[in-house]
């Protein structure tokens, strides 16, 4: 049907009971549109020879973090571009800290139109969650931090694998007493990281010393900062399991301020494998995340639902992996 | 006005002479829009009391850059998202492997509507350009790799006095023999860093010795290899200006990895101040680029071309400045 016999938008707006500026709004792809509105608008434009863009975003996806300033946020990010790349799908980057200072982020969101969000944000307000999927927008969980119980799909990966693999490594190397410092407590991250670590423990038969096991944001600062506290103990541990790499930096830094050598005095190992870890000197033991996959999974999650195809399973959890560098050795 | 009395978007394309569609994606702030006639339809729907979107793009920048993989884009999408989330944009983040996977990134991004560019990949190809300028869309240039030379307003750093003051540094805690790793030649920063470098070394009636100016790309493997090289030579270096963060971390592997001390068999200065460079042992002294004073450069010139104010300036150069930490000292 030639455009010029094509029925006014306005003549369309009538037939559905809308006004035009909605009709005008669908067929560009916005989301400021309740869904129901939507579906019958969309029908009646199809009826009358419109094409309403396949990809009502145009092919941009949302990246929610709670923050970027730390190297694992920047590797979800450049994990995430790297992927939507590969789906032809650009990515909007926006921390909580935008969320907050603009007021209403997701109103904002919506009315540009997005082909959906992946969030590394958790929970996700339920008012918010609802009007996302009240709006039709797909939504996955990154690496949620309350752990995969939420109703939304997610991305994981097995912490508690990598908590046992990096304890048993430790075990394995000869090391008797082993600290761990987790991350915040609250997170599902840490939690199921330091039960891997006691189930290591528990595997070698090995006691759990609940003085070794120390809580802490997830920074190079509290990763020296609990080292030290670890070392000042009557009886110190030879090695410590650091809840990410950026507290094993924290760790590295107190162990050389102290004149201790690694590994020969303190074997560490990190979780992660940010590009610091092998930057190091010596080069740091990890877990590894495979974030390239996470983010891939994430962004491949979001598209079926895009393209309206029903999700194979709505938790997908990527296996953790240890990387034997310079920072783990036996004990003296 | 009252919407129910206002005319139809078929009557007011009549009047203007084009299609419904084109009123209804100029009503929606979209740029797949000719310029002149974008203007003649805005002017018609405010004439009939349409408030046609003042951010046409919902608040959205772009930020193009040729890669994610180095903790120095890193870094800049950190700062970008910040700078923009201050001024209530979000970023779109793309790379040039995006733009080359995607064939035509451009008519994409013109598609769904941007408020404006920041690009950190240079040249911009002429067509492209041309479309940009063409369609109103305002860009700013971050870090161009051709120099403060192009048409297009641009945000830079003073890359000359920076390889200036880390190398006088150098000088003055006594360095005589001063290696120095550059960029890729065909690069502005390069240019400017190695010019720095020659000037300091002539201020202080030092010879510069072309076989200790080295030319590579800027990671960890071309420091690494640049310094072996350097220390191999009959008369090698005492210190080594790196002319980035990723080059320095190569440098100081090569030196320990030769069984030297740093600083007190060979000193390193890098260049960005990425936060790698506080978390080497030893600490990386450097020198830092001001990259969240770029970035928030860059948001403000597209901001004020978005709300029609004019530039104060088409170039803004900011001051690096020497950040002194434990990888430099006198020579033995």
């Amino acid at each position: 049907m030639s455009r010029s016999t094509r029925l006014p938008l306005a003549a369309i707006a009538a037939e559905v009971g809308v006004s035009a500026p909605t009709v005008s709004k669908v067929l560009n792809g916005r989301f400021d549109v309740a869904e129901a509105t939507r579906v019958r608008v969309e029908a009646a434009l199809a009826r009358h020879g419109y094409a309403v863009q396949r990809s009502r975003a145009g092919g941009l996806i949302d990246l929610l973090l709670s923050d970027v300033h730390s190297p694992w946020a920047d590797a979800i990010v450049r994990a995430t571009v790297d992927a939507a790349a590969q789906a032809e799908l650009s990515v909007v980057v926006s921390t909580e800290r935008a969320r907050v200072a603009r007021g209403d982020w997701l109103e904002a969101m919506l009315r540009r139109g997005t082909d959906g969000l992946v969030a590394v944000v958790d929970p996700v307000r339920p008012a918010d969650r609802d009007r996302l999927i009240g709006c039709g927008v797909p939504v996955v969980l990154l690496d949620p931090l309350g752990g995969p119980t939420d109703t939304l799909p997610s991305v994981g990966v097995t912490n508690w694998e990598g908590g046992l693999v990096a304890t048993e490594h430790l075990i394995g190397l000869g090391h008797r007493r082993i600290g761990m410092i987790g991350g915040p407590r609250e997170f599902w991250s840490t939690r199921a990281r330091v039960e891997g670590y006691r189930a290591a423990l528990g595997g070698a038969g090995l006691p759990a010393d609940e003085r070794l096991i120390r809580y802490g944001t997830f920074s190079e600062p509290g990763g020296l900062e609990h080292t030290h506290t670890l070392l000042d103990l009557a009886e110190p541990p030879t090695a410590i399991f650091c809840g990410n790499d950026e507290q094993a930096v924290g760790a590295l830094r107190a162990a050389l301020d102290r004149g201790l050598r690694v590994p020969q005095d303190l074997s560490l190992v990190g979780f992660d494998d940010i590009p610091v870890a092998r930057w190091l000197s010596p080069a740091l033991t990890t877990v590894r995340q495979p974030l390239e996959a996470m983010a891939a999974a994430a962004v491949r999650m979001l598209a079926r639902q895009v393209e309206g195809t029903a999700l194979d399973t709505h938790r997908v959890e990527l296996s953790t992996s240890l990387v034997v560098r310079e920072s783990s050795g036996p004990p003296r």
